[in-house]
């Protein structure tokens, strides 16, 4: 069996079974495979789909070309979160230290940023000296040391995943959800996990354009994880404009930290307590969510979380005085600059995909994977869908590294915001619950009390 | 642009214009695009397929690309023939030096045999010292001075198809109809053409599998020719078994030069005379078909026509004596052994495609571009759909290189015929005739006359 022969099969909607899919990654990995073949076979698979067979195959193939996290001696019981995909999302930051505080060993595993989307190992690489370049060795150590690491995928971790991703993006086939699926899942089932929460962003600012989409999406992943004793909880989050206030890798490290001694944006806080929750669970620390939620409050107002963040940036060659004062210690942006209201109004849109575009414009995000980042760069967004604002007033502050950068700026917040006249109607921060069980529409508890206020 | 994003576009459904396609062949000329890319293009196309006007501006961009055959002052016009190619289909190698004996210019650029089809080149090259890769500059050379040539695309006509010729197959992309028709046509407009004549195969050995798919094709390939100043004519023949007796390289020659001399089956001779007699109307030598179909069987019979392959044959170094007793100058098989029918009854199927797979298993044909092939091996195909068959009768004769051959050759053959019991209908040998002006079915006509008969 060639690979050309498994193209012509899928292009005429035909099955691969789990040897084939286990041989192609393992053959991926090797490098022995021509890339044009396998480019055409990832776009013959985003218009004619995996069966659920073949995302499992796909998956345990890619899953096995590697190595995993030995971590199966440990007490504690390993949970993790993954997010499709956001502007301004810093809730890994804030989460994984905070849910290790609390017992739960965190060995997260996470990604750049790529085309309008920023990345955690971008932002925590703003922080001095921060590596997040570990053996697989070296993370497992520091697990069970201090039950947390926050770093990429290496070269031991699902390789052939690695070369897939890297071609996805080049072949616009990014958006195909089972391969989205299987390379999440190869990933994160290769840190040995208990459980796994998942943040599928809804909006405008979405990877995925239709709920069924996202639901799609999810379910593939609840499945795969049911299959390796990893069950899944799946959260369906808003991104119809970006999270928090502050947009752009160094800025937001400063906001994660204010989060994390207990301040920073509401929405912010909220998502990071929902999940937090979900992983309290999930981790087998406590039996319902209002319970779990108030232990992650008390290990907030506590410092608890704050510590557990400091170790870990100690642990991994950061300074561990970016959990004093972090506007200090990360690089500042050369050129500070109001962006004003361009009319009285009300704010209808605030554009995640401009905001995104317009970092990336500025020098602070990626169109491919080889380009150096500004971390200094971003914005901070004042004003949220719904507020009142007046002609002149502040909602955004542009962070830029020279005129030009500032300038770029500008353009990506004329296009990001919408002012008009009309009452905006809010999507709800949290819409759906997702698990193993089904799926749980909570747009209607949300407006019932503080869980679902977004500000 | 780039690629990147003509790739998203064209997996959407959207279009990508003239300018953009004439950029893109220029690029994939100058070997500047990542193939992983091309590849993900194509299959996107396959799916979506081009609008009209796509397929134009791919076509004069492949066809720009490269360089094309001065020949517009010649007085004699020039028409070539195209094959979609066929099992034992030798008909290029009767009509190009039959047609130029009539007085219209012949300047043939043939491919080489690819899975279950035959090449030109390769039966050409059968010919002992024949050789095929010809400059452009020689080409127009020896059109001037004998009427035709029959040589290889080479690297300076469309060098943009040649790329994309050479990852169609190895990305299953092949059958895509506007990819098929953009890549004939950038190849036969490179020749300065007057005229053109497709054999547009059908039946169980056909590249297409509908009708619709054939007249979807030959309409593409109409207008594309209508743009250019070169009228098409399509026949839509049919490759239900193979075509006359041999099928194998040198045994084709034998054949091709049996039918030169007046002999050879009825059905290649048919098709030749149908071709030839389109051709010397394109050509402008005569006005209508039954007058060109005389002058051509004058030519056959007065000798003109083999005296013309005589002289190709020698002007391209290949030994002239082939037209005198050709088994004595091509290579003869080692093994040649009688294959008798399984049993008493009718032959109700000869598979082409089984044949073709055949002569490859054997030796005869390649798999990949870069095989090498045996010019001895095939078979005699004795017996046709609706003879009727006594068990032991020699119905094939296998030509093979050594035991191990043979025997794969009787194992194709064993797929290959299917003898019943009962009564056959036979596809009429030229269903369609296509022009500009229409389709017209030539089925029931066909069992009126001679011209209908197959045999």
């Amino acid at each position: 069996m060639t690979l050309r022969d498994l193209i012509e099969r899928k292009r005429d909607g035909g099955h691969i079974d789990a040897a084939e899919w286990h041989a192609f990654a393992r053959d991926l990995a090797a490098g022995t495979l021509p890339d044009y073949q396998v480019s055409a076979l990832l776009m013959a698979i985003y218009f004619r789909g995996l069966t659920d067979d073949e995302i499992v195959g796909l998956t345990e193939g890619m899953l096995g070309s590697g190595r995993t996290l030995e971590l199966a001696h440990l007490k504690a019981r390993r949970v993790d979160k993954h997010s499709v995909g956001g502007v301004g999302d810093k809730v890994s930051i804030v989460l994984a230290p905070l849910v290790a505080a609390c017992g739960v060993a965190v060995p997260m595993v996470s990604g750049r940023g790529l085309g309008h989307t920023g990345g955690t190992l971008d932002k925590l690489e703003a922080i001095p000296g921060f590596h997040t370049r570990l053996s697989l060795s070296q993370a497992a150590a520091q697990v069970e040391r201090i039950g947390c690491v926050l770093m990429g995928q290496t070269g031991e971790i699902a390789p052939a995943d690695r070369v897939l991703y890297a071609m996805r993006d080049a072949t616009a086939t990014v958006e195909s959800i089972p391969l989205m699926a299987s390379s999440i899942m190869s990933k994160k089932l290769a840190e040995g996990l208990n459980g796994l929460v998942l943040d599928v962003k809804t909006g405008a600012g979405a990877f995925l354009p239709t709920l069924d989409d996202d639901l799609a999406l999810t379910r593939t992943m609840i499945a795969l994880g049911a299959r390796h004793g990893c069950p899944v909880v799946a959260l369906l989050t808003d991104m119809d404009s970006p999270l928090g206030i502050a947009c752009g890798n160094a800025n937001e490290i400063v906001e994660s930290v204010q989060s994390l001694k207990g301040g920073g944006p509401p929405d912010l806080r909220e998502l990071v307590l929902r999940f937090g929750a979900e992983m309290l669970v999930l981790g087998g620390v406590e039996d319902d969510l209002a319970a779990a939620r108030t232990r992650l409050e008390r290990a907030i107002s506590s410092g608890r979380a704050l510590e557990k963040f400091r170790e870990i940036v100690a642990a991994q060659g950061g300074d561990p005085a970016v959990c004093d004062d972090p506007a200090l210690v990360v690089p500042s942006a050369r050129v500070r600059e109001a962006y004003g209201s361009p009319r009285d109004g009300i704010v209808q849109r605030v554009e995640p995909r401009a905001v995104g575009k317009g970092i990336t414009a500025m020098g602070g995000g990626r169109t491919k994977m080889a380009d150096l980042i500004d971390p200094t760069v971003g914005f901070q967004i004042l004003a949220k869908p719904g507020d009142r604002v007046a002609r002149g007033q502040p909602i955004a502050t542009i962070l830029a590294r020279d005129d030009a950068s500032a300038a770029a700026g500008r353009a990506a917040l004329d296009a990001a915001f919408v002012v008009g006249d009309g009452d905006v109607v809010r999507r709800p921060l949290i819409s759906h619950r997702v698990t193993a069980a089904g799926v749980e529409a909570l747009a209607a508890r949300q407006s019932d009390g503080p869980l679902g206020t977004t500000r």
